[in-house]
C-alpha cells in the first residue's frame, strides 16, 4: 500500500496527542542510527510512545495494516538495527522515561527511553550502581542497551547488560504485552525468557519496561596507563593480566587512536607508542595498589615503555575519557566503518596483526580501540565517502576483518549486535544448524516477520 | 507399544558396548531423582552415552520408535525433572566425563557428566575457580547444573550457573547437534540461545558439552556466624546487609535446622536461637575485616545474641559445612517435601512468618534454610510417609507455601527448577501470557514433545 492510502485515524485515536509524527521534516531525525545503513527508507509514521499500551496500539495498528515495525531507542546503534524502512511504523521510546528505584531490593524499574547515563545518575543518588557502561552511555537508551545486550568498559569484571536484567515487559508481534521475571535475584520458574529478549535487537518484541539489578556504589578505582613500543607486547601483557587477575577495566588503543585522541586533547599521550592500555582496579585501596603493582610488573616484563599509576580519581577519569573519545576522535578524520569483532584472548595478537595486514593490502587506515580484557576490539575503518574506490576498499576490508575473526575462532560482534550491516557474515560464524535454530525462534515469536525485518534475520 | 515389542537392535548397533541397559535391576538406580516423584515408570532402556554422537543416536532411535526421552545427570534434582517415565528412553550422562581446561582463555570445556565438585577441583589445579556451588556440589553433575541453572552459596555475590556458561553443544529433538557460543567472553552474534538452554530442565534438548567461564582463584574468605533470639531480627539484618554490602555468602538457618545440625555435629550451636546467619567476605583481608565489622554492627543493631568472626579458613569452613548439612540433617527426621521459594528481600520476614503460620495450621513441621541474601528459601516440610493424613497435610502445606510466595511477589522456585512437582503452580506465578510464550518456545524446539514430558510443560 502506498503511504497516501494508509488511513492513520485508528492509530491517532488510540494514542496521546502529538504521539504520531508524519511530517517528513520531523521524521528526518528518526531515520538512521550511527551506522547510516544504506538501505533505509521513509516510515509511514513515527510513533512516540509513552507507555506499554501505546506500544501495543502501534503494533496492533501495524498488524491490521500490514506494516513492519522498527523500534528506535536513542539511535546510537552501530549495526543499523534502528534503520527506518520504507513504509514502516517507527516506534520511538524517547518519551518513555519513568524510573522507580527500590533500594530495598537493590533494583530499579525503568521505561526504555532513559539514557544509560540517566539511570546511572539516578541510582547513584541512592548510593547504588548500575554497572553496564558503553562508551556511548550519555547517548544511548537503556532499552537499546537491553536490545543489544550492550557491553562497555567495566564489563571485563562486571559483565554485560544481560547480567543485570531481572525482568522485562515486552510487546509481542500480536500486540500482547507480557511481563517476564521481576525484582527477584533468583527465579527459575519457566524457561529463561528474560534472557532470550536481551540482545534480540528488536526482532522478537519491543521492550517497554525493564527491572534491573543494581550493586552498591563502586569503590573509587585506581588507574594505570601503560604504553608499549610494540603492539604485540601490549596484547601479550593483556593476556597475562587476564590469566590471573580481575581488573575492573582493561582498555586498549593503538597508535592511530592515540594520535587521534592526542590531536583533540593535547593531553600529552606518547605519539610514538604503538599501544596504550588503560587499566583500573576497584579493589579496596590497599588491594588495588597491590593489584596494579602486579599488573605493572606484567607490563614491565612485556617491555612497556612507560607506566603511570594514579589513585586520584580525576586524573584517572581523564584517561578513561581519553579512551572513550577514541571513536569520535578517529571519526573526525573521515567516515568510519566500525567493527566490533572479538576473539579468544590468546588470539588477540593474531587479530590485531591480521587487521594491519588487511589495512595494508586494501590501502585503508584501520585504527583499533578495544575492550581488550574481553578480547573485544573495535577496528575503525576510516574512509573518504566521496572517493568511491576508497569506500569500496573500506567495505572489502570490513568483510575481511569479520572473516578473520571467524577464522580465529572469534565473533563478528562482541557487543554492537548484528543489525543490518553484519547480517551477511552471521551464517559463516554460526553455521547452518545454529542459523536454523535462530530462525525457528524468530518464526515462533514473530511468525509474520513484523519486527525489524533485515536486522539479524532476512527481511 | 509395549516394551517387549520394541526392537533395540538399531540402538545397540549405534552405541558402544554396555551403553544400553535394559536389565530392571541395573535400571533401578536410574528411575528417580531426590524428589521421588510419584508418577514415574520403567524406562524401555537406559542409555549411558559417552559422547554427543551417542546422544544423537539415542534421540534418533527414540524419534524413530515414538519414545519419550528423559535426561539424567546425577539424579540429585529436587523437583522430579529426572524421573523415568514408563517406556521412555533414559539418557544418562554419567560416562561423559571429559574436561579440557584452557587457562589462557580462562575457560573450561566439559562434558556434562562430571560432578560440580570435580570441575571445581580440576580448575583449582590451574589456580582457577568455577564459582557456582550448590550445596549438593559433590553429588550433582555439571550438566544438571546447566539444565537447572543451579544456584548455591556464593551466588549472592557471584551469580548463578547461567552467568558462567559461554557455550553449549545441545542435541535437539530431531537428533541434530548444534554448537552455540564458545570460549568468547562477549559474543552477540545471533539470538542469545546459549542462555535459552540454561535452565530449560531437559525440555528443549540434551546438553552434551559446555564451555564455562572461570575466575582467578577466590581469596580465602573470612567468616562470621551470628545468632538471633528472634527470627524477624535476622531477616531484618539480612535486608540491611544487602542494601549496601556485597558479602560472598549470606546463609540462614532457623531453629529447627540449627537443632537438626547440632544433633548430628555437636559443634555447640545455640539450640535456643531462632535464627543463625553464616556470612562470608572474600575481599582482601583488611577490606574483609572491615566489611564484616560493618555487618557485625548491623547484626548487633538488630539484636544478635552472639556474633563470632574468624579469619581461620578451617574454622570458617566448619560453619559452612554445618549450613550445607542442614537439608540432610533435617531429612534424618523424616521424609521431606523440599521447597525452593524466593521473594524480594523486603518480603523475607513475611515469607518466613507465613510459613510458620502454614506449619501451625497444617500441624506439620517446616524447617527453613535459606540462601538469604538472594531471598531464596528452602522450607523443608517434614512428614511421616507411613501416616497418610500427615502426608496429605504436608502436601497441602507444600502448595500453600508456593501460593504464599506468589502472593508476596515471589517465585515458586529460585534454583531447583519446576520439574514435575512444581508444575501445577507455574501458571499461577507466570500468568497466561507468559505461559503461552513458554509453550511457543517449547513447541518450536520440540514440536512432538519428545523431551521430558511432564517436566515444566504438560506431558
Ligand atoms: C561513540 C559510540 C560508542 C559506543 N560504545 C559502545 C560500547 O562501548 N558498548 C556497546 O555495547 N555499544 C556501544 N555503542 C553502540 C550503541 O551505543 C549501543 O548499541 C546501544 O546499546 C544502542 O542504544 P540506543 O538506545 O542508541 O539504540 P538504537 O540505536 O536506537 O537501537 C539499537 C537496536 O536496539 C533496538 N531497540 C532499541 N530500543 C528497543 C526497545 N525498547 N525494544 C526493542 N528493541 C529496541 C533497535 O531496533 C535496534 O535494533 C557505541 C556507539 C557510539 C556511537
Ligand atoms: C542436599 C541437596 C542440596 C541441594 N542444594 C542445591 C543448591 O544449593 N542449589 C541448587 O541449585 N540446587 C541444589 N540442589 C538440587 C540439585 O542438586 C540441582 O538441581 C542440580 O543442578 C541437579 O544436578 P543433577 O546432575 O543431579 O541433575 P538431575 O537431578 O539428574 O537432573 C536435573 C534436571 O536436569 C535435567 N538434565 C540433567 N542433565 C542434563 C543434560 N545434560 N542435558 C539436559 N538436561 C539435563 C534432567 O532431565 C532434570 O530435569 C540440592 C540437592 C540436594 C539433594
Amino acid at each position: 500500500m502506498t503511504l497516501t492510502q494508509l488511513d492513520l485515524t485508528a492509530l491517532l485515536d488510540a494514542l496521546p496527542q502529538d504521539a504520531v509524527i508524519t511530517d517528513p521534516d520531523r521524521m528526518a531525525s528518526y531515520l538512521l542510527d550511527r551506522a547510516n545503513a544504506p538501505d533505509g527508507g521513509t516510515p509511514a509514521a513515527v510513533v512516540r510512545a509513552t507507555c506499554t499500551e501505546d506500544v501495543q496500539a502501534a503494533v496492533r495498528f501495524a498488524v491490521a495494516n500490514g506494516l513492519k515495525v522498527v523500534t528506535r531507542g536513542a539511535g546510537s546503534g552501530l549495526s543499523g538495527g534502528a534503520t527506518a524502512l520504507e513504509g514502516c511504523l517507527m516506534v520511538s521510546t524517547e518519551r518513555m522515561r519513568e524510573i522507580d528505584i527500590d533500594p530495598r531490593t537493590r533494583t530499579v524499574r525503568v521505561q526504555p527511553g532513559l539514557m544509560n547515563a540517566e539511570v546511572k545518575a539516578e541510582v547513584a543518588k541512592e548510593g547504588l550502581w548500575y554497572p553496564p557502561d558503553p562508551s556511548s552511555y550519555e547517548i544511548c537508551s537503556i532499552g537499546g542497551n537491553v536490545a543489544t545486550n550492550a557491553g562497555g568498559l567495566c564489563c571485563v569484571k562486571y559483565g554485560v547488560t544481560t547480567d543485570y536484567v531481572l525482568g522485562l515487559t515486552v510487546v509481542l508481534a500480536d500486540g500482547t504485552a507480557v511481563t517476564l521475571g521481576g525484582p527477584r535475584i533468583k527465579d527459575k520458574a519457566g524457561l529463561p525468557l528474560v534472557k532470550l529478549f536481551v540482545g534480540s535487537e528488536g526482532t522478537l518484541g519491543i521492550v517497554t519496561e525493564a527491572v534491573l539489578k543494581l550493586l552498591p556504589a563502586q569503590r573509587t578505582p585506581c588507574t594505570m596507563v601503560a604504553t608499549f613500543g610494540k603492539l604485540d607486547n601490549a596484547t601479550d601483557a593483556v593476556a597475562e593480566i587476564q590469566r590471573g587477575l580481575r581488573p575492573s577495566m582493561l582498555e586498549f588503543m593503538d597508535k592511530a587512536c592515540i594520535n587521534a585522541v592526542e590531536d583533540l586533547t593535547k593531553m600529552g599521550l606518547d605519539r610514538e607508542a604503538e599501544a596504550l592500555l588503560v587499566i583500573q582496579s576497584d579493589e579496596s585501596t590497599a588491594a588495588a595498589v597491590e593489584e596494579l603493582a602486579t599488573i605493572e610488573a606484567i607490563c614491565q616484563k612485556h617491555h612497556a615503555t612507560e607506566v603511570f599509576t594514579t589513585e586520584d580519581p580525576e586524573e584517572g577519569e581523564a584517561f578513561v575519557t581519553a579512551r572513550r573519545m577514541a571513536i569520535p576522535a578517529v571519526e573526525a578524520k573521515g567516515s568510519l566503518l566500525l567493527e566490533d569483532v572479538g576473539v579468544p584472548l590468546p588470539q588477540l595478537s593474531a587479530l590485531v596483526d591480521g587487521i594491519a595486514a588487511i589495512a595494508a593490502n586494501r590501502q585503508v587506515e584501520i585504527a583499533v580501540v578495544a575492550h581488550a580484557g574481553d578480547g573485544n576490539t573495535h577496528p575503525l575503518i576510516v574512509f573518504d565517502p566521496s572517493d568511491a574506490d576508497h569506500a569500496a576498499r573500506a567495505q572489502q576490508a570490513y568483510g575481511e576483518v569479520m572473516s578473520l575473526a571467524i577464522e580465529l575462532g572469534g565473533t563478528i560482534t562482541g557487543e554492537h549486535g548484528v543489525g543490518r550491516l553484519k547480517k551477511p557474515w552471521l551464517g559463516a560464524q554460526l553455521g547452518d544448524d545454529a542459523m536454523a535454530l535462530n530462525q525457528r525462534i524468530k518464526d515462533a515469536l514473530d511468525p509474520t516477520g513484523i519486527f525489524n525485518p533485515g536486522t539479524m534475520f532476512e527481511g
